[in-house]
This record gives C-alpha cells, structure tokens and sequence, in this order.
C-alpha cells in the first residue's frame, strides 16, 4: 500500500455468522475489486483468521476521511456492504486513523 | 482488542515465500500464543489473504513502543520470528503508529 503525506487508514473487524465464511470471502473479494475503482482510495485489503475462519479483517486507505464516506456512500458497497454482507455478520468494528505525516515521520491521527 | 487511552497499533505485512504459507500459518499460531503471554502485550492476532495465501498480516498492540521492543527480544520471537519465520519471507513491512487519546477522541500517533 502507498504511503502518502496524508491518508486515513482504517482497521475493520468483521465477525461473521456460523457458517457463512465462505460466502462473505466470495462477496469480500467483489466488494474488493470495486473499491479499488474508487477515486479516493489508496488501498483495500481483507484477511481472513486461520484460527478462527468466522472473524475477518479489512484494511483500507483513503486519501482522507471524506473518502471513506464516499465508499460508504457508493452503490456497490450500498449493495454488497450494508446490503449483503453487514447483514451475515455476528459484529462489525471500524476504527479509523486519520494519519499525516510531517517531514520526520511524525504522524498525527484522529481516532474516529 | 481493548482501547487503552494510550498504546502501539502495529500493522505487519508477511508476504511468504510460494508454498511455505501453511507451515508459516502453523508457526504464527505458536507466536500468537506465547506472544499473548507478554506483559505489555494488549493484543495479538494474524490473518491470511483468501485472494493471495503467501499474504498474511499481524494486527499487534502493545502498552507502548517498548513492548513491541520487548516483544522482538523474547526468546519466542528470537526463536520463531527472526530464526524460522522471517527467513521464509519474500518480504516484510512494519507499519506502527504510538496512540495516544484523550478527552475528546483526539489520537496522537507516530508511524515509525
């Protein structure tokens, strides 16, 4: 993943319902393909646990915080995401750095 | 993972050399466990890409920056991380932020 002046990068932890695993991977992969479309995204990424195959994690970048709006907002996350996906999960905790990073490498973030 | 109002967020990237990605899967579990164990030690969890198996990332948090210097100097990650481990990686990027919160939310972080 780039590493910008500037960018929100966001930790998502998605624990999913007994046996539906495999399905939210398969619509994890979708929703992965056109997020990376999105113009304000630098990077989007999901995992998934070995030790436990229910939990997942997603690790996304944006250029700032308006870009995770934007995907939020967008009509396939509008389908995959809070249509589809959202729905299958047990949990679901996002938390979000807004990091800039000065010439030394000193980083400020807004925990959202 | 539990939100202290400070702590280290670590975001490691292992990408795997091809098909050592089971046995480094197996060995991560052993790390995961003793490195739990540890006193500044505020959580410790790794996943797997279901698009690319030689990926993995480590979601790691400490109470600060010198846990996770503790952490590379315990006998277990001498012995697992840059004995057995490391040496199986086609590459490795660490990513940490030191994060402070206060009253209102606000996060202070330095990416190393």
């Amino acid at each position: 993943m780039p590493t910008a002046s500037r960018y929100l990068q966001v930790i998502a932890h998605y624990h999913v319902k007994p046996g539906l695993g495999d399905r939210v991977s398969e619509l994890l992969g979708e929703l992965t393909a056109a997020t990376r479309q999105e113009p304000k995204n630098l990077g989007y990424d999901f995992y998934r646990s070995p030790q436990d195959p229910d939990r997942f994690v997603i690790l996304e970048r944006y250029t700032d915080a308006s870009g995770l709006d934007d995907h939020r907002a967008a009509p396939h996350f509008q389908r995959l995401g809070f249509g589809t996906i959202i729905p299958m999960l047990v949990s679901r905790q996002v938390q979000s750095f807004e990091v800039s990073v000065n010439g030394d490498g000193v980083a400020t973030a807004v925990q959202r």
